[in-house]
């Protein structure tokens, strides 16, 4: 009689713990070109909200300037590796809304999801995390109800209603539609080049806040150079073929290693070569902007 | 005995449930204009917080320009029909404050309440969603304990703190306060007209961060006068009794229909007639701005 | 045997009250002067999730002007009280990171945690609420892992995986390393004082958004110098030696009860004396900033 009673104590308890345990869902980290002035965010967030309430809702951020996909793809490369596998992010740059550009959902290597328009966005985690597999979203199935009329808004309509039951659980990877039948779309982007007695790059990003430069050449390829903490660099910037600045700085940790108003070179948060001001802005000094044009050679100073 | 043992089992399975359970609350979701630069909101979200920490807490936008209601109002009636009934919305665009003005609650015939000054918020949503009923802020019970000499902040004094209440289930719609005796304030806005062979309506807002220009102009005007997508529309917008632009545009489903920087009618997330230059900003090139004094007229083209 | 099944029952609802319950840590709050467009806040709350997906994770502000400790400082003092004790907030205002300045969490005497650099921060939030303890983050522990080659980003790396570490209760305060050897850096500022005839203080912040002059002085000084609602007040505003504005303005309680346009005198939402003009600019209309360097000198109008 009491191995009844224990018996159904332990089965009671492995349902309450199932029923507390299964509220915790993924994580859906959302961003977007649409400004936090209007009400379109928050909408997207009722939508996931209406889905399920335990869903843990964050912003990437909604101030990618509009259209810009590259900076998208930037920003997704940045923040991905630091949210666990199953993290579900929405990424709306979406000039192409309403038209034949695909909705995809990508699960990348590292486990995680993007729902996002097929423009691009997926360049930057492609190389990096790898593409596992790639859906299309289907949308006579995932599409919020009553929506069918609203043709500019796949934002709210489409790509965060299939995030949030994905994350949720409501539907699995496969359900989401047919492996998309080409490649997804990915933007051309200069390489750094480890060369004989230099290192090239380019200018993906400014850290708009401080007016740090951004490359995309990795410590690794400084290491590999031999250039080591406390050496003196040379570095040229310049935009398509001309020149646009010609500094000596030295290679140091932190902002502080140099004087107040002094330039430097450090490695980044996100473990690539950048220059700075400590205390102001490298970009506006010498009149540094960022995008496929921009190239930087670095040479360890004779 | 058996039976005993599960008699307990259910009723300790449900009270688990019921505690898993009851910690799911509704949402607050707020908007103000206070911006975000300093604590304002943060403390606002603080004392919800302190209510019950279970309490689901999101933004609609913090950016309305400061006393703009009008704004305030659009917001709401472009978010709310995204959150599922149940949840409180907290409104302070509140240019009155510490006046005679009322604080209210507001109960929508879709289930959702508004915690907002009496000042023209619910224009839209109560011409929208229906008003069921209002009561009148009781500041003698609902106020945040210790804010007595507080006078400028009833955002984080009183009306966060009644939402989170009424939210938490802590305080019923009733234990607000009285009924409201007068009908709540309206702001008077243009309503659309469908006549023999043109439309018209207003510019309640832009959709500032792409350059649209939205009006108040509902589809289903549009199919009322056998209007169909592929159509070319004239188009005359006029501020008071000056016409600003007069321009001709075919009505198609998305930006992505016509040319990069071409002009464009469509059928926007709202539902409205709405123009656009794909990839570029209606608003700028024609000198078009929002509000009472703005008005569109719209024929077939011939 | 009943009272064998009564003690299962009773031992089980404990657990999953336990299970349940023990989901709610305490609050995660993070301000830092990054602002929105990148994607370095979404990195630091995704370090935070994966310490722990149940954390409660919430903004004070991102729009710190670039390196500003003061204003820092001033935000934690308005926001930290309206939070319950336990809180973790994050700072993250950080010019000299990667430099020898200390990494500490500070516990005040209301019980909440501050983790941030030990710059100047936690000025006005020690001289308010109290320190109680200051302990100096152990590095070769308190890091995530695989971060050790990034020197720039402490916020991400470090500050919030040992605030999470902390909120959820992972670590206890003691094992975030040593007590700190010397007391925390604080800002020299200047406190409001109370004369014969006159009460003088300091304008530490302007209330931004509204162009609201806010300043130190406390309406108890108010109240023992015998001002009240309804009194004239002859203001005197200076920077350094030079006087800026002196005008005469009605102490009221809020700003409608003086005409639009009209300057005011009123108690703020801290509780201090500050200026304004109803739906107008008093900072802007008078040309006032705040900082170290502004006074202000308050009398009864005879």
């Amino acid at each position: 009689m009491l191995h009844g009673a224990k018996k159904y104590f332990i089965i009671g308890l492995l349902m309450c713990l199932l029923a507390c345990g299964s509220r915790q869902h993924n994580a859906i980290v959302i961003q977007t070109d649409f400004g936090l002035k209007d009400g379109a965010v928050s909408a997207m967030k009722g939508v996931a909200y209406e889905v399920d309430p335990a869903l843990p809702l964050f912003d990437l951020t909604h101030e990618i300037p509009a259209y810009d996909i590259w900076e998208a793809a930037y920003r997704l490369e940045q923040t991905l590796p630091y949210w666990p596998a199953g993290t579900v992010f929405v990424s709306v740059v979406d000039p192409g809304v309403g038209t034949t550009r695909k909705s995809i959902v990508a699960k990348t290597k590292s486990g995680h999801y993007i729902v996002t328009p097929d423009n691009g966005t997926l360049t930057l985690v492609a190389a990096s995390q790898g593409i596992e597999a790639v859906r299309e979203i289907d949308e006579t199935i995932n599409r919020r109800a009553g929506s069918e009329r609203s043709h500019t808004f796949h934002g709210r309509d489409v790509y965060v209603y299939t995030a949030a039951r994905l994350a949720a659980k409501k539907i699995s990877f496969e359900q989401i539609g047919d492996e998309l039948k080409q490649p997804v779309v990915l933007i051309p982007f200069r390489q750094p080049e480890l060369a004989e007695n230099s290192i090239s790059g380019n200018i993906p990003v400014l850290d708009i806040q401080y007016g740090n430069v951004w490359t995309n050449i990795p410590d690794s390829f400084m290491a590999k150079a031999g250039i080591r903490t406390g050496d003196s660099l040379d570095v040229q910037i310049s935009f398509e073929d001309s020149l646009v600045c010609s500094v000596s700085v030295p290679f140091v940790r932190s902002f502080g290693d140099v004087p107040e108003g002094n330039a430097l070179a450090y490695i980044n948060s996100l473990l690539n070569l950048s220059l700075a001001i400590n205390m102001g802005s490298f970009a506006e000094r010498y009149g540094i902007k960022n995008g496929p044009g921009w190239s930087v050679t670095v040479r360890a100073k004779l």
